[in-house]
Parts: C-alpha cells; sequence; structure tokens
C-alpha cells in the first residue's frame, strides 16, 4: 500500500508554555488529535486527499477552541464572518469563500464552490445564496456564540484595537486561537489543502485575510507541494506565502524544508509577518515552521509517526 | 532623466477586426489613448508609477467603453459590483476592494486601503464604510446604468449564460469590454500595477474573479515585474498568474519575454484560461501577451515610443 499522511494546525500566535495551564493545553490536544485521527481515517481506508482536508477542518471548525466554525471570532459588528478555501493538487482545481455568515462548516461550503460551481471564488450573501442552494448545513447565531470570544470583541473595542488572528487582547487573556487549515497526500499520490478561519476579533470594513486566497493562505499542486497558511493576513498575501514556497520547489529545486525556512523565516520576517503554516510535498515528506511563539500544529504519517505541538520546543 | 514607461488594458477577449466598426474602432482606441496620456503625463513630470498607474485606471474607469467604474457590467440581480486592486513593487504595499457599489472610481479605493488602512483586502458593504470614512467619491445608480450593459444582461439571462469578461453574449453583440489594467515604471525606478473590474455580466453569488487578488490579477516588485491581467478570472486564480510570471524571472532567471510565453501561451493554454496581460520589468521592457482573439492595449515610453492594439496582428 502507498503511504499517506495528514498535518493540520489551529492557528499561530504568542502561543507560550507559561501562559497555558495544563487543563487548557489537553483541551488543545485533544482537539487536535480528534481533528487529525478524523483526516487520517479516511486516508487509511483509501479515501482521497481532499475528503481528508474536509473532515479533519471540520473537526476543528465543529471545536469552539479554535477560530474557525463555531469559534469563528466576532467582527466589530458583533457578528461572525468566516473564510475558507480548498484546493486539489491533481487538478489545480479550488474553491473559496469569504464574509460567510452562519454556515456550519465554511470549508465544505468552499468544496461545493470547487465541485459544483463554475466559480472559485465566492463571497457574502452571495456565497450564503449558493450554500442554499447546494443545501449546505446553516446553524442559529447563538450556536456560534462563544463567550469567551464575544469576551474578546468587548475587550478590544475597550482598547480600540483591530485584534489579529492570534494576537493577545490583553496580556491576561491566554485563550488565543487561530486559523485551521489541514495538509494531505493520499495513496492515490495526489496533494490537497484547506484553510478555514473566523477573521481577526473586532475587525472592521469587510477585511478578507490570506485564508481564502489561493496561493497566499492555500495552495496544492502534486509537482510540488500542499499549503495552508496562518498568521497576520496582510503580509500572507502580500507575499503570496503559498505559492511562493511551490516557486521556490519547482523553479529554484529547493526542496520543502529549504522553501519554507525561506519564506518563514526570512521573507515573511523581513516584512514583519508572523505567523506560520503547514507544508506537504508529494512524498509525504512534513514541515510545520513558524516565526511566532507558537502554533498548534499536529502531523500522522501511514508508518504510525505521529506528533501533536503547540509551542516552541 | 531617467526612463519610465506605462502599459494599460482594456480587457481581452473575442475581439475580431471583423466584428468592428470604424466608428467603434476610433472611440477605443481615443479611450486607450486618453488613459496612457492621463498616466504618462503624471511619469512626466516626475510623478510616481502609483499615482500614473491610479490616473491612467480613472481614465478608463471613467468611460462607459470600458467594464470598470461607469461600464461596469450588470450582476444578475441588476446590480454593478466592482472589484479593484493595486500594488506597489518599492515597498509590495498593497490595497483591493471586492464587491463594492455605487464607488465612482475603485481603483482609488483600492489604493486608499494600501495607504490609510492598516489591511489589505476588504470587502463588499464594509469596503464601501470604508470608503465614506476616507471621503471617497459616491456615484448614484443613474451613473452606472448604461444602457449597452443593461441589454447585455437582458441577453443573458434569456439565455442563461453567465458571461465572462470578454466573451460573446450573441453573436451579433460587438461591443465587447473588459477589465482594465495599468502598470508602470517611474524615473525613481519602482514599478507599480493595478487592475479594476466590473466583473461578468449576470454574475450570480457574489462572485470574485482574480482582478482584486494580488498574486492572480496585479502583482508588482521592483526586483521582477509588474503585471496586470484580464481574462477569465477562474483560471487567472489557480494559476497564480502575476506572481507565477515575478517567480519565472526572479528563481528560474527567466526575461519578461520569456516567462509571459510560458505563462500566457503555455500553462493557462493548458488549462484553458482565456486572457492576456500586460507586464513591464524594472528596466521598463513591455510585454502585452494575450491568448485570445484580441485584447484592447497601449504603451507608452519616454523615449516617445507609443503603440496602441487591439487585435491579434
Amino acid at each position: 500500500m502507498n503511504k499517506y499522511a495528514i498535518a493540520i494546525h489551529g492557528g499561530a500566535g504568542t502561543i507560550t508554555r507559561a501562559s497555558m495551564s495544563a487543563e487548557k493545553e489537553l483541551s488543545y490536544k485533544k482537539g487536535l488529535e480528534d481533528a487529525i485521527n478524523a483526516g487520517d481515517k479516511i486516508l487509511a481506508k483509501g479515501g482521497t486527499s481532499l475528503d481528508a482536508v474536509e473532515a479533519a477542518i471540520r473537526c476543528l471548525e465543529d471545536n469552539a477552541l479554535f477560530n474557525a466554525g463555531r469559534g469563528a471570532v466576532f467582527t466589530n459588528e458583533g457578528k461572525n464572518e468566516m473564510d475558507a478555501s480548498i484546493m486539489e493538487g491533481l487538478t489545480l482545481k479550488a474553491g473559496a469563500v469569504t464574509g460567510v455568515m452562519n454556515i456550519k462548516n465554511p470549508i465544505t461550503l468552499a468544496k461545493a464552490v470547487m465541485e459544483k460551481s463554475e466559480h472559485v471564488f465566492l463571497s457574502g450573501l452571495g456565497a450564503m445564496q449558493f450554500a442554499e442552494t447546494m443545501k449546505i448545513e446553516f446553524m442559529p447565531d447563538e450556536y456560534f456564540f462563544v463567550q469567551q470570544r464575544y469576551d474578546q470583541l468587548t475587550q478590544a473595542k475597550e482598547t480600540d484595537t483591530i485584534t489579529m488572528d492570534h494576537t493577545e487582547i490583553k496580556t491576561s487573556a491566554k485563550d488565543k486561537t487561530g486559523t485551521v487549515g489541514c495538509v494531505a497526500l493520499d495513496i492515490f499520490g495526489n496533494l490537497a489543502a484547506g484553510t478555514s478561519t473566523g477573521g481577526m476579533t473586532n475587525k472592521k470594513y469587510g477585511r478578507v485575510g490570506d485564508s481564502p486566497i489561493i496561493g497566499a493562505g492555500t495552495y496544492a499542486n502534486n509537482n510540488t507541494c500542499a499549503i495552508s497558511c496562518t498568521g497576520v493576513g496582510e503580509y500572507f498575501i502580500r507575499a503570496v506565502v503559498a505559492y511562493d514556497i511551490s516557486c521556490l520547489m519547482e523553479y529554484k529545486g529547493l526542496s520543502l524544508k529549504q522553501a519554507c525556512d525561506v519564506v518563514v523565516n526570512k521573507k515573511l520576517v523581513t516584512i514583519g509577518g508572523e505567523g506560520g503554516l503547514i507544508a506537504m510535498d508529494a512524498k509525504g515528506n512534513i514541515e510545520l515552521p513558524f516565526n511566532s511563539e507558537g502554533m498548534y500544529r499536529a502531523m500522522k504519517k501511514s508508518d504510525g509517526e505521529m506528533y501533536i505541538g503547540i509551542y516552541r520546543d
């Protein structure tokens, strides 16, 4: 049987061992473990990397600990606006949505855009109309109301800060969370990548980050790699981060590890872009680089190797 | 004095000499000439490439012949939803908007996002709220009501087609138009690029094309090139077209001309992506490649060289 592999992230940011209770750490690790297993189970059965990416991200979206789906943070107007994207490395087909509300699993909507529309990227109310025609699951506002998220908004409004994905609002708030993502390789040798996010606490003006942007937050190509990013989206857009790693491999002959190092630890650092990403090449090699203090991350391979990490070790 | 240069496009598509009246051809050429001169004038005076890009695109947005600003096509719901983006090659700063209505010059709003917000990409009503705080000029619906565009929508609805930027709706409709864009090099050696569009006639579901996406429809980097694309946006997003040209130059050592040829005439053709782009490198070399039947285009250099073209010659 050919090998398969999967990696996920639950966001990067100022996550330190000192700021984390044992109980909280266990919850996050459990959340990561559940998600990686949800994807791994599909790959082990001979399912596609695309389905594994969707399953792992759905699991993270359903977990209020992570800033995506149910746990999406609140905008300045007290809404939960979510973005997601997915891409298939064999066909270079992709689907993405931005600014959707009340969608239980935005990654499933992004997959429907890819598979069942003639478009790649749908936004706002239009994307929600498409979701209705596709019988995508909607949930009422209460489903997305997580008290801790609302408290974050109140704090952010008091200090008039627009909080990036995983930045502390006040130093005593230990509940960082973030964008979620997954990359996977299936037994057919096909790569896929997906990303889903609730954006920034207190965000205004319909801000779009890198998560729904193919080439910035998400990219997959069987010839090179699958990438899902997390961090301060503005920098990831300007640096076209996900596709940059692919190009460094394809055009400059760098390995996955070398390309990740150039982009995450050099180019992003130079422009002040805090964050990280998960990366996998077509041989199942995995990199989980970040230039922030921590990144919720996990990986699992068909040979049984498994890793779950939070801090910079 | 250092040299400067500017190039613009007014969209690519099924534009043939046989389908064009002499009068219509003159109008388009006049529109392109006015726009290239508006940008050139700024560069000649020692202005920045960013200001020249904005000026040339404003001129095209104000001209109802082109599918941007005033001439934006109608969505399925009879609205004019517009997208734009701009990027500066020196700083890699960028600004973009999607799904904005009643904004006279979306390119100016994209520039304000870049210069006066902490974000890169704003969408829909949020972007319009930002426009209000920036005192960006709004216009009533009537300003954007161009009878020909409305007729295009009626035709498209009758045939239930979602029309891409520059595709014929019915074979007797000779009024193709498209996305507009500009790339420029100023006397300081700085590149800039911008793109503005009214999207697709009869588009549904808040579809976003490549025009507002940094790396897909627009990219500028002093180390490589400035690019503005036009065509079937879905393919340009999946191929990350604008940044791909930059990467082929930076990582593979291709010339601007070679990189454009690979992307427009090989990679895009392979996946069925019809369209073209305008490209300029830091030495002021210009390429205006397209794989469609025609592309409205013009260029002007500080040595007086000027070219205006519509068809495949």
